[in-house]
């Protein structure tokens, strides 16, 4: 199922090009207190918690599914599994983090530190003009 | 280095029991902004657009790298680490989520979705008992 | 459980520094015989048959997840694990390998065609070099 | 480039349908101790040099990209590429086991163990019909 770009990426979030709304962004934040109030919890309970029961191979190894799965998805263009896939991954790496005391405002912090892209840019743009020079 | 969980925590984030402030999760918005606004220049300009030039496979390629290197520190249980191979991960997911005309708000609104975990617990907790079934 | 590698080595093959026995190299092809002769089968009838009839996503999935899995192994130095992931992963391998019609032999040619490593190492090599210029 | 599967199997490896010839599958075995003659040299003087000189992580990141650069290959479905980067995911599983005092033999012998697919079969079907089972 190739869904053409433009017409899906209006059916998946028809408002996509308006500014993001800080109530949609605040769910990772949401989603991190849920992971954290799981802890400790009966495994049996709920899937964070049997994840966290066995944290965190049982998450990492999630981590390592999940970004297998987005690329597959990506390959084949189709665009819902890529979002949901994406969302499955992120969702992991939010119960990862947790299971080490961090949650998503430390990855945000990190990424707003870079951001303007300067540093981040500066670094990548230096490796990957080194590797082209490589492949020549 | 394994620094202790309780006071790197305190290095990494001071306050992240505090609620997540708005302004740092607007982050994913202003970093698509930034990534969206490279499509079509010079791929020697910048590292986003040198990726997008070559998208989908550099970046699919970059999102296995990545996500090997988090589980790469997380086993080494460095936090910092950790939060920047993080960090690069999500990255990435925004610049190939771009490649397809994708935003981190789709993947937000799909997180909002399943939110209260139900949807999402209740699949993933159906697998996981399945799973354990299987390695009585 | 970290076992010491001197020890463990003999444990787990304790004539490994003799020369490879082409019987056990030959356990490649007799596997690839094997998988080869589940396709078309019963998917209930067999794991193979099973991967095969969802491929090729079903077995590239899987290794994802083994190869994810291999790295965790060797991140705790548990040797018997690493060779079991090891062993899923190039076991996926064929599997996948199989439903393109290609076998462990033309992997193993490839490898062949790169040895003295000449062209491999010089490739690699140049790579390796331009990345260390980068981070210099 | 996909190539017509029927004609690229010729081109790849002609006679694939005879047995496989000792000599070729000796490969792993002489790749594994020109890996091994590498340790300690001067990590400038060959790739296999410089991957053990940063060994495991080194090496780890690479499983984990050969990995992602396989499933991507397939998914293309180019046969060519898929051979190729199966070929570089081995050669760096042989790096990694040579890190950690292990060799193809060890890997070739776990395969051997399972052979007849008996035990590997009744493990992985067994999870495979129980994740069936979750997802009906």
């Amino acid at each position: 199922m190739n869904i053409p770009r433009s017409d899906a990426a209006q059916s998946i979030h028809p408002d996509r090009t308006q500014a993001a709304e800080p109530a949609a962004e605040a769910v990772l934040a949401r989603l991190a207190a849920v992971i954290e109030s799981r802890k400790g919890t009966d495994p049996s309970s709920s899937y964070v918690a049997r994840l966290l029961a066995r944290a965190p191979d049982s998450v990492l190894k999630k981590i390592g599914e999940e970004a297998t799965e987005t690329v597959m998805a990506a390959k084949d263009g189709e665009r819902e599994r890529i979002v949901a896939e994406t969302a499955d991954l992120w969702f992991h790496c939010l119960v990862m983090l947790a299971h080490y005391g961090l949650g998503p405002d430390d990855v945000l912090a990190e990424l707003a530190r870079r951001e303007g892209l300067s540093g981040l840019e500066e670094k990548a743009l230096r490796k990957a003009i080194a590797r082209e020079g490589e492949q020549a």
